[in-house]
């Protein structure tokens, strides 16, 4: 693949522009790593992520920021890809303990996937998936469990694996709350006023304020004491 | 999804149009599942394979077929996706020794995986994949172990697996020669004449006869004993 097939350390970063896969990839970076960015056009109704993560991938200047068309809400059964609504308001104590209708069927296994398959063409030895169980919607692919298991088939699946070259997925995340989470990029310097983490954005990228992912957000931000840069479309309720 | 999301026995066939997944379609149906046909476009240069795909799903009478576009030859890597050149008139006997170029980089795990989100969504318990590793290509993914570590991941990646509703990642051919397939197809009424296994067809769909996935298709019939039915490009160099 042009341009990324000569890097030192190459790593693909799954980048969704929200604040664990931007703070992963900043982390990818601080760890050394010549970084290819990977996002996904999947039918998401939060489609304007996208725009944040392009403004993330450039922030960070990774090398070659992809953007992959995978047409999931063709199959639909989420409300990220259907005409269903995203639920509002939830208790966040309640979030996290059970799989909520914004979890997208194997959407991780599909991007881990792609990500494997874009890692092998340019020989990287590494996927870094901002996967986090803590302060998280209750997805089942975002467990630690999961990404192990994702782990040991992929280096049964591909090439690189069976002669040798160990496929790694990094999930630097996976046991942080969301303050520490924070707290971690703005130590390394990422401006998470780029970000967006809203399921259900309004067309100017402005965030609901009371989906499951702006709860956990604002609740990070809090916990973490730094100031919350998210534009809200309206008023919180708290 | 509409039409499929009432089936009383739903099973996900990926389906390219070769021998071994069209017998597992007839494998599947044989075994009393409603039968949704799973292929893709996915860049490769014997893309003419869908419409052999197409034509043994109809035959099949397959529930529904479902072509999902995925652009693999965006990160290259193979002969099948990129302008590399397919090996022609290898040994017969050193085919499935090594990986050879026309390995493309996590392909049935990219497929399986779109499969397991298909399947989540309509309610599917089990897969099916042709993999055969027998008288096979060499791909790491086409083996027992693989599909192994694929059906573990996939139960603790998705919303069935962690309710109890067990994914199964069916390959009933994985372990038979290519003349068992035939012999078993045959028995169950498929005709191999609407399929296609070549790797470089011409655009009229008749096979090079060259490349590996021809001379296994061809050793195939001979040692089963069964005509073959395959459009040769050009007459047979044996």
């Amino acid at each position: 693949m042009a341009n990324v097939d000569k890097l030192k350390k190459p790593a693909v970063v799954l980048l969704s522009g929200g604040i664990d896969s931007s703070t992963t990839l900043a982390v990818a970076i601080d760890r050394g790593f010549d970084t290819i960015a990977l996002s996904f056009d999947y039918g998401q109704r939060h489609r304007v992520e996208l725009e944040a993560a392009r403004r993330v991938a450039e922030s960070q200047k990774v090398k070659r920021h992809i953007v992959f068309p995978l047409n999931l809400a063709a199959f639909g059964g989420s409300a990220l890809t259907a005409d269903i609504s995203v639920p509002k308001h939830r208790d966040p104590d309640r979030i996290g303990h059970n799989i909520p209708i914004t979890y997208v069927p194997a959407r991780n296994t599909i991007f881990l996937s792609i990500a494997l398959a874009l890692a092998e063409v340019i020989g990287a030895a590494t996927i870094f998936i901002g996967a986090n169980a803590v302060d998280y919607s209750g997805y089942p692919d975002c467990r630690p469990e999961f990404i192990d298991a994702f782990e040991t088939m992929a280096n049964l699946a591909t090439r690189s694996g069976v002669e040798g070259r160990k496929i790694t997925v990094a999930a630097p995340l996976i046991d942080q709350s969301k303050a520490e989470i924070i707290k971690l990029g703005t130590r390394l310097g990422l401006d998470y006023s780029l970000t967006l983490s809203c399921y259900d954005p309004d067309a100017d990228g402005r965030a609901c304020g009371g989906c499951d992912s702006c709860l956990l957000r604002r609740k990070g931000f809090l916990e973490a004491g730094i100031l919350d840069p998210t534009r809200y479309a309206a008023a919180p309720l708290v």
